[in-house]
């Protein structure tokens, strides 16, 4: 057994809270008991927290990987993720290794989530965790949407972040020619095509957008498809999170 | 014109942050432009406060309604609402008048929205979003809910909760002779009927539950159908705002 969490490197840890220091060292903060565990079962846990005595399962499985533990006080626990509702565990990770796209997709039926400019990161958490759920091969982050290394974001998909392999900075223009068998489907509050109209191909891609601003233009060499969900009352409107949820379900 | 928002008000007012004080006062505070705007086509709002030469249009509405506008530095304006990312727009408000049931419901197709115990007011506020563009009439909702005027459910809610009728502290049991013509669903992670697979009736209510413990038990007298979204991975789950989206979609 190591020596407990002290204050000075609850601070330290802290600043993993941040996107730039997450990036320059690699490594991210879980902090819920169902995120160290799906860490773990990633292989992407150095270290994990525990209050003394706390989570025995989730120790023992730990130190069957391999993986050390450290004793931690619930409010130094607090302060490293910056959580108010810490549930006495949290975990030091590696960054999931990035999906790179140099060889196009994998052959057969396949679905994919392009997050264009998802600001939210609780929407961007939970669009992954519903494309998992519906069966997503692999998820593409586009270059100004939310990190989905943040805690916020990492929570709401559920661990999903973990699990799917993620494409970061994507730019879909540059993936014109693999993209060349795909139902490309665009999400956009109006003027879109009733998606329940649409045949698609075994192959489908969903495009989302900003939640203010809606997606960007299309790339040149992509032929992409507007859908809309129709909606009972013109005047409401759909948050990103819940119009993937019903195109992913109609797509899965 | 009043004095300007002072600190001593911008603290008093602060504390209609907590759900106790809303109901003791039967106020609320409405804390970015689109709520304001909302709440002011509601009827509900009191005073409106906005920084100094900011939102001309919403001042505007606000005088030709009737209602005084306070000037408030923006600093103080992130107090009082306590969100970082205030607008330098708020509102002070009364309650919605809760819908009461003594009459039961409306005649012809309706569709309702009960919401069980869904604890987090992200997900309520982002349900009742869903529900109005979808049509549904009204939202009932449990004992064990989040409350439905926390500045964070209002703020998810895209405003719907200020459109929608809500009825509060709603036991289903005592319901049961108004609901007896609906075609009730409760949503459940597993076990349930397709729902696609469903013929239903021009009267439905959707009855979701507890993020983390799903749906309470059924009322005598009441006859509710369990429906589970078929998922590709099974061991995935969905968001219970997600899950909602889906199932809208599929009743509206």
């Amino acid at each position: 057994m190591g020596d407990p969490l002290g204050k000075e490197r609850a601070r330290r840890l802290a600043r993993l809270q941040r996107a730039k220091v997450r990036r320059e060292t690699g490594r991210m903060l879980l902090d819920s008991v169902p995120l160290v565990r799906e860490g773990l079962g990633a292989g992407l846990v150095e270290e994990v927290f525990l209050y003394p005595g706390g989570h025995p399962a989730l120790r023992e499985e730990a130190l069957r990987r391999g993986v050390p533990v450290t004793d931690a006080d619930p409010d130094l626990l607090r302060r490293m993720s910056g959580v108010e509702t810490s549930a006495g565990a949290a975990a030091l990770a590696r960054l999931p290794e990035p999906l790179t796209l140099d060889d196009g997709f994998a052959d057969g039926p396949l679905m994919l989530v392009f997050l264009d400019a998802v600001a939210d990161p609780g929407n961007l958490g939970g669009i992954v965790r519903t494309a998992a759920a519906f069966g997503a091969g692999a998820v593409l982050i586009g270059r100004d949407s939310a990190d989905p290394t943040a805690p916020k974001a990492l929570r709401a998909s559920a661990g999903a972040l973990l699990r799917l392999p993620v494409a970061r900075c994507v730019d879909l223009g540059t993936l014109a020619d693999a993209l060349h068998s795909f139902t490309l489907l665009r999400a956009t509050a109006h003027g879109g095509v009733d998606p329940e109209r649409l045949a698609m191909g075994p192959r489908r891609l969903l495009w989302v957008g900003n939640e203010a601003h809606g997606p960007g233009p299309v790339p040149e060499g992509l032929s992409v498809t507007d859908v809309t969900i129709p909606l009972d009352r013109a005047t409401e409107s759909l948050n990103v999170a819940a119009a993937a949820a019903v195109l992913l379900h109609l797509m899965r």
